[in-house]
């Protein structure tokens, strides 16, 4: 039984490694990639999302999303993670397809209104598009398998402020609307991708036996390790965005705590995922009637990093 | 060698605690209290505190202080908690003596002027006097020896909301000036406090040997035993506000982390103490020149609770 998936957007390296897991996973049909600003800007995730899909010679749509946050300011581009081209400065070909003619949040309610109950979606970067296909048609969210998302953090530490993660913070409105709506969202955030990392070993060893995805993600991890590696003093990269795919695969892998989540919007704080465990109940009324999120706060990282290079080495 | 200690206090259950383990540590020279908001409106936190000095037949000034927040709408008092008397609704008579003719913030400035380097404020309410005395005289911040406050939450779940505790919730305009003045600030929050647990064998056991202050806070402390163990399933009560006293008498019952503390006062998240870890930077430049806190983190929970029991049955 395979599960359909379309996946949100930003690649991204981590982005190219996700897409690539889910590409070749047998228990995931990929019906589309929809594309967002975050790590690049829309033009070149878009650009990267078709150059994947020709890599992989895989046949799925592109549809090219939201190009700014709904309510803030634009952040800058993390070109010193990523790269400028968002694959690590790698100059790879431009592609010789394009996205198709619809935006992203109609592709989702379209896609999604055709295969009712069975479409999971998986959010890679900031929340604008599924917060737009919401506003299209709110009965969206009722027929939505799951919404997977790499974002947030509940007790770890964040990554552009203390409190917060980049891809929330990149949107943190759209970002409240995606966990108060009614559907199941499931955040995979750095509780959890903290805790995953992957190195150059892995990579070669991918490599070796699949020289096409492997020797991309190779070539383009190796601006992104540099960068952990200067900053954090690790050797490898942490598993942001390809956690969400093991996942989908299979989630016994993570240990899930309940609750309501909601983003702050507003202040120093703003960005962060506030979580209010489904156990305990507090004056401050703004976690009530708050549909519960799956939070993932426990990963066996070893089995997870397995089913990739499995995956990846078919 | 004595510290001398001015207690800033909302009388309150836990801030009677505190002050009669004040009283009676000889390690300790209490110069005053002065008084808050926050458990009770101020007038009757005045008169409370004036109580407990009759009770112990210490001539310590009271001097009354702030009466509302600094920017933010007063928040309800929590009755239900404290009694509406501030001490579990006892009906205890009215003290005789009065506060003096002086502002907290001016008693505060003056003791400290009075006492160059010396002085230490223990801080056990919303920080409105605090604030108002760094208002006053900037320089007092230089002069004080340390600033010993409970308030706040690292990474244990708040008690107002998710991550907020009441006294920092209270006056976060207040909170965040006193966490960011050039003074050294020890924030004793929610970390530690959740981790002190007292109950009715400890204040039965000081009740027999020192039936008055004893007496009168095992009388005070059935109420609010009772909140606790009704709403949180424990038997007995979380040791917030006396936990500092345990503090000045012996730091070394706590494990310390140091780092940046703001305080948010907008949106969802108000009243949050972020904490910036000294050895971490974000993009977010909120947290970059401010001086360190120590934040408790860790506390011996044992020993602190006998140091209390100690100190009050001699």
């Amino acid at each position: 039984m395979t599960r359909k998936i379309i996946i949100d957007t930003d690649p991204g390296i981590d982005d190219a490694m996700a897409i690539f897991f889910a590409f070749q996973a047998p228990e995931i049909e990929v019906l589309g990639l929809t594309t967002t600003y975050g790590n690049v800007p829309v033009e070149v995730s878009t650009r990267n999302a078709v150059t994947l899909t020709e890599i992989a010679k895989v046949d799925v749509p592109v549809a090219m999303g939201v190009s700014v946050p709904s309510q803030i300011k634009p952040r800058p581009f993390p070109d010193f993670v990523h790269g400028e081209d968002g694959f690590g400065n790698i100059n790879w070909p431009a592609p010789k397809g394009k996205a198709i003619d619809k935006s992203a949040a109609q592709f989702i309610v379209d896609t999604v209104r055709e295969n009712p109950g069975e479409v999971t979606i998986v959010a890679l970067g900031p929340l604008g598009n599924l917060a737009k296909a919401l506003e299209i048609d709110p009965e969206v969210a009722d027929l939505v398998d799951e919404v997977v998302l790499m974002g947030g953090t509940a007790i770890e530490y964040g990554n552009v402020s203390p409190v917060a993660e980049a891809n929330i913070m990149n949107d943190p409105h759209a970002a409240d609307k995606v966990f108060t709506a009614p559907w199941q969202v499931t955040m995979i955030g750095l509780d959890v991708t903290h805790q995953v990392l992957l190195d150059n070993a892995i990579l070669e060893r991918i490599k070796k036996v699949n020289p096409t995805e492997g020797g991309f993600l190779f070539d383009c991890a190796q601006f992104y390790i540099d960068f952990y590696s200067s900053r954090f003093d690790m050797s490898g990269c942490y598993f942001h965005d390809a956690s969400t795919i093991a996942y989908v695969m299979d989630p016994s892998l993570f240990g899930i705590e309940l609750g309501a989540v909601r983003v702050a919007c507003e202040g120093i704080g703003i960005g962060q995922t506030i979580f209010a465990p489904q156990e305990m109940s507090f004056p401050e009324p703004y976690w009530n009637d708050v549909p519960m999120t799956q939070v993932c706060m426990e990963v066996d990282s070893e089995k997870l990093l397995s089913l990739f290079e499995e995956t990846l080495s078919k």
